[in-house]
């Protein structure tokens, strides 16, 4: 509860203009990407610095009052939904990207700011940031950043994480932190850095990144291979890199998908096959044009029935842009739309897509697959209606089974969209109850009063995922 | 202490023939490669598998014995000198090579595998381990996690944090954990792989590791540029940068470091330029070739004298073995070496260099400087005798000072080597008293009692290097 002597102080802190506790105020904030989960905050607030950031900190420390970060909301994991109440934090004050570093090759942001902004700005340069979520043109580099986010270009180079080289941070105790620098090699103690990225807004609240840049590859081809037999398709991924390919993007989508996301998109997707595979290379003109040959050839080999190379990079950019709607296309089909994250290693997905289409009979549920193929991070996306509670029963029970399957399989629970307050209940799974303790050990002596974003990541008790309503 | 009941706990773990106190035995693991510090442990221990790992971490909780897990003691931190006593643990009964799964382009190691012979063993596939420290003949991939090891090929692969995909470790309650695994994206909880990579063993004791790999570059080539000028030779690597090429390695030594390590080398190094740039690239034939002539074209622009192009691998790999020699060739000229690894952004190595020479000429003390240009980590090297206490005190003062002026050009006082006890008194001046907190804190959260590696990150009080004898 925010008292109203806090309240007047958080007032004071960011002036009246950026508090707002108005009922239609919370509402909007009540909610982020993901299904089933709803809780009001207290209120809305907006520092426009770091210093105000850290001033708030301090009034919420002694008030025990809990602080949410948020970008835009586009999280998968409930990460966002203030579900203990409190205040939630927008960044829209500190959005400005304060420097492109030519000669270091950095970037220095603000969090709010967008991560397509970013993109497109040191694409002008010719360089490059490859972290590319689905959500990207909405998303925030603060969000990113929390959340760890990957996208279809991580097989190659990798994920959020891999281009943090810096951070400010606030911590539970208002005490502004600054991490590593511009620097491609720095040592000094722990790695604060990357313990703050995909942390969740749980440790500390980032007030500014200084992020790695690298040279925009000098070219791009786009490929979409075709195929009757899902053992084929994944065979295929497997034999690209075993011949010592690393394509930029690898991306699978089962026949299901493939249909609703033709309806949706309506680029001339093949909706007859029974999966695809749309790859991607850059780097220079030599190198991209004669993988693509080899990883056509594989691909032929394989028993794909059609391998077509985009012609142009509108057509390219169509096949890309149709990928990225993929959930927005699924999210049309029924009221509630549950994307998962299972991630296996890459030589396991041919097993995992089998099993998870096994699951989806075994509990009468619809299950869609697609992800990113090249880095066994599969997005099995379930159609469902929450107002229904015998099938979201089984649907959870579905799901269940499918995290129970990739850890079988040497997986992980979640790849790129984290844990936030919906997969904590499986957390356990994945890193036995002395991996949970020492995380929780870390959260207390960082967070002793439990300020910074309560409820997400550790799971109170139940394995369930639960419908949360305040 | 070790109590004669705790001995014989210890003994029944693993063995009389594991445990050894004998004074001699104990001596041998009193240091480490860095000069200037010696502490006799009680006891060195060699388990045989992580479960007698975790049993002597049992039993050094229960009686409060320090443990300092060591590979091969190359570190140049004094990371491995047992400063506070206890148990020195080695690992080489645990220095199997557990898996090569070229699927998954990963190797599974136990800590103790020599460096070298890992990179030896995945080359045979085709795969390349890029984190190449200079002492990797010896050095251990256990040391190398603990200390976050770089290299020379840190500028365009990264350094040994960017190769790890999962750990087995054990807690300082003797609890054994596994983070991570065979995934390129995994975001389940707090990022404890890359929380114990470079944590020294003062968080857990390292037992087992999946590391990535990557293809093997098709080709690669070598090349001097000789410069009669620093700041030319400075120019060059960011104007090679900033034309949007990352070379696989790019070195700098400067004429002191140049001569000596021609006389001990005696490949006909150039001894009579100011500064030279050892440039390597690697990747398709087609791109080398090309990189190739653009870097030498940028070195002929920014006033090289003379730029030569290795004409056989034996003759480039007599060039990296000279560089990789430079801290063997210095170590012979007076009875002490210190040397340092002060790190700038890259577009201030000129200026460090500078400073560096500055501050030789202010304190009378003779600093070489060479080290990896290319991502700003450098390695000022001082010749002296720690028995001359005068001098002592000048090599003292000019390190600090170094340190001081890599901080203010946004640096750090590590890049590579480490803090360990050697630049504890440090750490303050990068992290400030807030971000050393904060490590303290989760220090104090994993390890309750101080007994995994301690005195090693954390200074006591003072800012100076202390000589410990025990």
């Amino acid at each position: 509860m925010i008292s109203e002597a806090a309240k007047q102080l958080l007032i004071q802190i960011v002036g009246r203009e950026n508090y707002d506790d108005s009922k239609a105020g919370r509402l909007v904030y009540s909610y982020d990407a993901t299904p089933q989960f709803q809780a009001i905050p207290e209120a809305v607030m907006a520092p426009r610095n770091t210093k105000e950031v850290s001033e708030i900190v301090k009034v919420c420390a002694e008030h025990r009052i809990p602080i949410v970060p948020r970008g835009s909301g586009t999280n998968l994991c409930a990460g966002t939904c203030p579900i203990e109440g409190g205040i939630v934090l927008l960044f829209k004050h500190m959005n400005r990207i304060l420097e492109i570093d030519e000669d270091n090759l950095t970037a220095t942001v603000q969090p709010g700011v967008i991560t397509l902004d970013l993109i497109k700005s040191v694409e002008e340069k010719g360089l490059f940031y490859p972290p590319d979520p689905s959500s990207m043109k909405i998303s925030t580099i603060g969000g990113n950043i929390n959340e760890n986010s990957g996208g279809l270009r991580g097989l190659k180079y990798g994920v959020t994480r891999d281009y943090v080289l810096g951070l400010e941070a606030v911590l539970a105790n208002g005490d502004i932190i600054r991490t590593g620098g511009k620097l491609a090699k720095d040592v000094a103690g722990y790695d604060l850095t990357r313990l703050l990225v995909g942390s969740e807004g749980t440790l500390g609240i980032i007030t500014e990144a200084t992020l790695k840049l690298v040279p925009m590859p000098e070219a791009k081809k786009t490929m979409l291979a075709l195929y009757q037999d899902l053992e084929a398709a994944a065979r295929s991924v497997s034999k690209i890199i075993a011949s010592k390919i690393i394509p930029a993007t690898l991306e699978f989508l089962d026949q299901p998908t493939l249909r609703v996301v033709e309806d949706y998109a309506q680029i001339g997707l093949p909706t007859d096959v029974k999966a695809v595979l749309l790859i991607e290379q850059d780097g220079t003109r030599e190198v991209v044009e004669r993988e693509m040959r080899q990883i056509e050839r594989i691909c032929k080999e394989e028993q794909a029935v059609s391998v077509q190379l985009a012609r142009s990079e509108q057509e390219a950019d169509a096949l890309r842009t149709a990928r990225r709607s993929a959930l927005s296309a699924l999210a049309r089909l029924r009221p509630t739309t549950i994307l998962e994250d299972a991630t296996v290693p890459r030589s396991e997905i041919a097993k995992m897509v089998t099993a998870i289409n096994e699951i989806a009979e075994k509990y009468r549920v619809m299950i869609c697959t697609f992800g990113h193929a090249g880095d066994g991070n599969l997005h099995p996306t379930c159609p469902t209606d929450a107002r229904d509670d015998e099938e979201m029963e089984r649907v959870e029970a579905a799901f269940a089974e499918i995290f129970a399957k990739a850890i079988e399989l040497g997986g992980t629970i979640t790849g790129e969209h984290g844990v936030g307050a919906m997969k904590a209940p499986y957390l356990e799974w994945k890193l036995g109850k002395e991996g949970v303790e020492v995380m929780q050990a870390i959260k207390r002596a960082l967070d002793p009063y439990n300020i910074m974003n309560p409820g997400k990541v550790f799971a109170k008790s139940t394995r369930k995922r639960v419908v949360v309503t305040k």
